[in-house]
């Protein structure tokens, strides 16, 4: 089942001790896409300046995703800068060039339009919103990123949007801020209340929380002996957990807890090598192979 | 099996968002012993001064806990106050006397020199060896506890108790201090190399994770909505942990799985109530039961 996922695309300088890059290809959507890529056909709503060219796109074409909903426009695209401290535990934002981002309008191509599984990247809420009014059918599964800047300037708008998602995918910080509640079960009992079904609380090196209201189930990180560069990997994981989901086009207690674990596996390829490099290139044995390893970093006999 | 502790017995002055208690019994041996003893019988080598009275040693012995090794002398017991930010994520001291601890010289009764599960909770180094010293035939297991203060003040001392203990159990901040290397996996490496065959990396709300040289376990924290007083909690974890692989005279993959979710068990009671309080009055039929909730936190199929 093809998936959805309208988000950013863009150009990110990346620093940490394990080295630097100029423009490579960044943004939550290109991430996700990549991750997602490994399990279902990817469709892609994005919008890039006229730096973006064959070089970028062939990343996306050498995973086969869509990018019919990829605006091209006069203009640079979505540029990024930010640098890792020491220990990665802090990232510092050295320039947020919005460029042609800041007047996007996710418009679906019609062949987008049947979409079922869909993903609303971190953007404003309003254009989220507008992608699922372009839809023809209620789709099946949709699932929501956002971020601190949004809970706080658009609280209706994301509300109004929260109304029409299952699955909300944001991180410890973010989840507080929206519910206004420290301890995070007693938060996802306010984000069912919004809308969603689901809390996917995704916590960096901490691994990930998933809170519904029938059952819970966390996800350790996968311990790596080298992160070279964290940036990306909760889109990626954000990109295994709905591949996996739209892949299988069931959406269960059971699959729920594998596409945690996907989305896992997903993110700790992501930061093991600089920017999208990992993600652009693996093979389906070895994200088989490295959920395995899940199972026996998580398992027990009592 | 029996399993020896030795650590601190102390009072606790206590103060978190859902109340305040004065002089409640503390002590990371306290937690610990009280918190192994559903598994197995308890020994205490710990000292306390006069105002220990027959309301504390009920509690020890509510739990069949052997106390023949609590030395009892005039003086006051090691003191401790603390409070606990809104969010229970920070913790200041308000106090700490360590009035007749200062002095303590743990000296085991004739029938605790024959233990062969022993675990030296945090206290200097040089006493945590002295125990060793004290027993007739090499331990089958050593557990061990400490802190940044030893880790600064007493290397030399720790480094040579550590050749003589199979299991480190410290948190996150500690394992970077006592190795040098911010990247767990690296610093587990270089506690091999003094000793320990396995590193029990305690992270609090974040759960633990368990490194040896042939496999790695990860468990999170249960989520609980409700966290009173997070008090001794990672001793009553390494309480459980011990207790558990004291009980089954086995220690291996599996025991060492299991030990880490009958550790986490025994941590996610202990922060329900204040102080001990919860600790003290489990039911075993609640920890079996919360031990198979773990299970449906963390099972999945691929």
């Amino acid at each position: 089942m093809s998936l959805l996922v309208v988000g950013s695309v863009a150009f990110d300088a990346l620093e940490t001790p394990f080295g630097k890059v100029d423009r490579t290809l960044g943004g939550a959507a290109s991430y996700f896409a990549l991750a997602a890529s490994y399990f279902t056909p990817v469709r892609v709503v994005a919008i890039v300046g006229d730096d973006f060219t064959d070089k970028q796109r062939a990343i996306f074409k050498g995973r086969k995703i869509d990018l019919t909903g990829l605006e091209q426009v006069p203009g640079k695209s979505f540029f990024w800068a930010g640098r890792y401290s020491q220990n990665m535990n802090e990232r510092t934002t050295l320039a947020t060039e919005l460029n042609v981002f800041a007047d996007f309008r996710p418009a679906l191509p019609e062949p987008y339009r049947d979409s079922s599984f869909i993903f609303l990247g971190n953007i404003d809420p309003t254009l989220q919103s507008s992608v699922l009014t372009q839809v023809r059918r209620k789709p099946q599964l949709v699932g929501l990123d956002t971020m601190n800047y949004w809970i706080d300037r658009t609280p209706t708008e994301l509300q109004e949007t929260l109304k029409h998602t299952q699955i909300l995918m944001i991180n410890d910080d973010e989840t507080r801020q929206l519910t206004g509640e420290h301890n995070l079960l007693r938060a996802a009992k306010h984000v069912f209340k919004m809308g969603p079904r689901t809390l996917v609380i995704k916590r960096g090196e901490h691994g990930a929380l998933m809170v519904h209201h029938k059952f819970m189930f966390s996800v350790p990180a996968f311990p790596l002996e080298e992160v070279r560069d964290p940036t990306g990997a909760g889109d990626a994981f954000a990109g295994g957990f709905m591949g996996y989901l739209a892949a299988v086009r069931r959406v269960n207690e059971q699959s729920l807890r594998a596409a945690m674990v996907y989305g896992s596996v997903l993110g700790s390829f992501t930061v093991e090598r600089f920017g999208v490099e990992r993600l652009a290139k693996l093979k389906r044995s070895e994200i088989t192979a490295r959920a395995k390893l899940f199972s026996k970093l998580t398992s027990f006999k009592l």
